[in-house]
């Protein structure tokens, strides 16, 4: 169907959009490409640059389409992560070899914004919102979150919604996510009072405390998961104390954190369930945690089985129900509505050589096609 | 008796040895002070060059008087440790002032041995050895120990050693060692299999072992200390793990740890208790581990009555005999015969402004001239 010449060609599209340099935090060009591609279909577009230094600014783009029925979102990132040394080509020349179109950005998710653009035209007369940001690889602060604001302001409300992340594992289809793992990270300071290995009562050690209390918190078993969910999990991921001198007790030891969970719990209690064990074994250690985002569930049911349907007819498999792997926006956006991922491939993704299949473009502008028909039809 | 015209001058000698640039490793000039000090009183000085780069080369003086009755030797060194930035005069340019002689090695310890030598004169026909070497604050891969090799090549075997190390607290004389704790130092390094935090099946965190290893250490009680020696202690010094990333499970965690202990322990069987606890919780960890000296004790008895009579008739104070601190020369020196250290306040060791009293340094030469007396007369 791609080669009707009124559609857009989801290969150009892709290749125009890779070859615009939008490291995190993204602006311009690459929003203008969008835009030109949106305004013959029928989209009124808004484009916001929003925040300062050192998070902002940045760029985002809401695009509607009026319609009648079920309002369907599509919701991505215009930015990709530095592209690093050691690319065979330019990582912002896109080159097509051997069927694959290469390019930072070309499945997580140059390629699928393309492949939905260019489902659009498919399946006329659905109301129809893109909601595209400059910001989903970096702090996110000015990004999806900055958008729902703005789609607020204007009552822009859709029913339900398609990330387009690069979902898919192995083959097209063979995953998407109606959910995802909550992340926090914590940050353990104990300070102590520096001394002399052979005067040990003049000093003061933090390193068994916090040795205490990373021992505590390796016991800790939070849940062994759920029907879709795996266990939660408490990981350390550094202790500092840089102490160059072998007779020297130091002054200060810290840990770092990451907490991925699930579902069941919420970030703040998890804080202060580690606030309690931190307190219990040094009452003047400090902690400072973030939470990156919530943990969140799509239970499977319409939406979900609706995107199986259109994956399995168009690609003969029928996809995972997944919630593995780090966080999305999906996490903002399921305040919304229902929210489900799929997309590309993600063998390549954040990594030299990034790359699409020509074939795996074509296939997806028709899976995402069926699925705009299919919820025009719900 | 200082101002006898015969008599080396303690304060002056001070003077001309501080004045010698003599940062570990030392060499030549301070030597050469001390060897045209003792060639007028009657000593046979040998000079020696030890070792290789990096730990050497290091200059050691082993100089002999012969005499009748008990075989009597003073150790010290005359390496010092770097002066620091921030002194109010030039470390190496001594300065007396308010009754205070500055430099660098003022009390550690080129005051004692410039004592000890203006004490030589005032005892006559006591057979002498004096031990000084040019590496006591460095590595001392070339220091005392390769004197000792000279000394068992030359067949000079004391029959009592005093060492100048300044082991004086608030008062010249208030306290004196006759023992030392031993130490090791130990490095554990677990290697783990760096991931992402959300995959940590595809993982093997580090931490939560070396974290297992050290709190099972913190929790052993080595002894409570004896008759003359403070509890063995266990101190974690440092732990390096150096992950940047909030999100990557690091590849890599190490710790290291000083153990300081008693005549109860030998440094060996500390390694191997440690290396088994390590193995039982990550057998892929390795132990690196070095002993600094073993602790020893030089009973009280005779020669520490000794020196605590000299001290009480100079000085009107009976010392403590004590085994805390860190640890010097004497470990190595114990090998030979009973071993006690005194000499001069510690308050300014290796601090900036390091100065020693001139009424500690003149009466230091009393109580060393009657030590030297008391084991002429044992
Ligand atoms: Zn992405
Ligand atoms: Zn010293």
């Amino acid at each position: 169907m791609t080669d009707t010449p009124h559609l857009p060609d989801p290969i150009a599209l892709t290749k125009t959009l890779l070859a615009c340099e939008s490291v995190t935090p993204a602006r311009g060009a690459v929003f203008d490409v969008i835009e030109a591609a949106l305004l013959p279909l029928g989209f009124t577009v808004a484009r916001f640059i929003e925040g300062e230094a050192p998070d902002g600014p940045v760029e985002n783009l809401l695009a509607t389409r009026a319609g009648t029925g079920t309002h369907f979102a599509f919701a991505g990132h215009l930015d990709v992560v530095p592209p690093g040394a050691g690319w065979t080509g330019d990582a912002f020349v896109p080159e097509e070899r051997d069927g694959l179109v290469y390019g930072r950005g070309a499945v997580d998710m140059k390629g699928a914004i393309a492949a939905f653009v260019a489902a659009i035209p498919q399946t006329p007369g659905i109301p129809l919102t893109l909601i595209l940001t400059g910001d989903e690889e970096g702090p996110a602060t000015y990004g999806t979150q900055a958008l729902m604001a703005r789609m607020a302001e204007r009552g822009v409300t859709p029913d339900l919604c398609l990330v387009g992340e690069p979902t898919s594992a192995v083959r097209l289809g063979d995953m998407v996510k109606i959910g995802r793992r909550g992340s926090v990270n914590l940050w353990i300071d104990v300070p102590g009072k520096q001394g002399h290995v052979a005067y040990p009562h003049l000093a003061d050690n933090p390193i068994p405390k916090l040795v205490a209390i990373l021992a505590e918190i390796d016991r800790i078993v939070l849940d062994t998961g759920n029907a879709w969910f795996q266990p939660s999990n408490i990981e350390p991921t550094d202790i500092t104390v840089g102490n160059p001198a072998t007779n020297i007790i130091p002054g200060h030891a810290s840990a770092r954190l990451s907490i991925r969970f699930n579902d069941g719990h919420r970030g703040a209690d998890l804080i202060e369930r580690m606030r309690a064990i931190i307190a219990a074994h040094a009452p003047e250690a400090t902690l400072t945690a973030r939470i990156s985002g919530e943990a969140f569930l799509t239970q499977p049911g319409a939406f979900s089985t609706l995107i199986g349907d259109a994956i399995e007819a168009r690609l003969g498999l029928r996809p995972d129900l997944s919630t593995t792997g780090g966080t999305s926006d999906a996490r903002f956006l399921s305040a919304l509505c229902p929210v489900v991922e799929f997309g590309l491939c993600n063998a390549t993704m954040h990594k030299l050589d990034e790359a699409v299949a020509v074939d795996d473009l074509v296939a997806l502008t028709g899976v995402y096609a069926d699925i705009i028909a299919r919820v025009g039809a719900l």
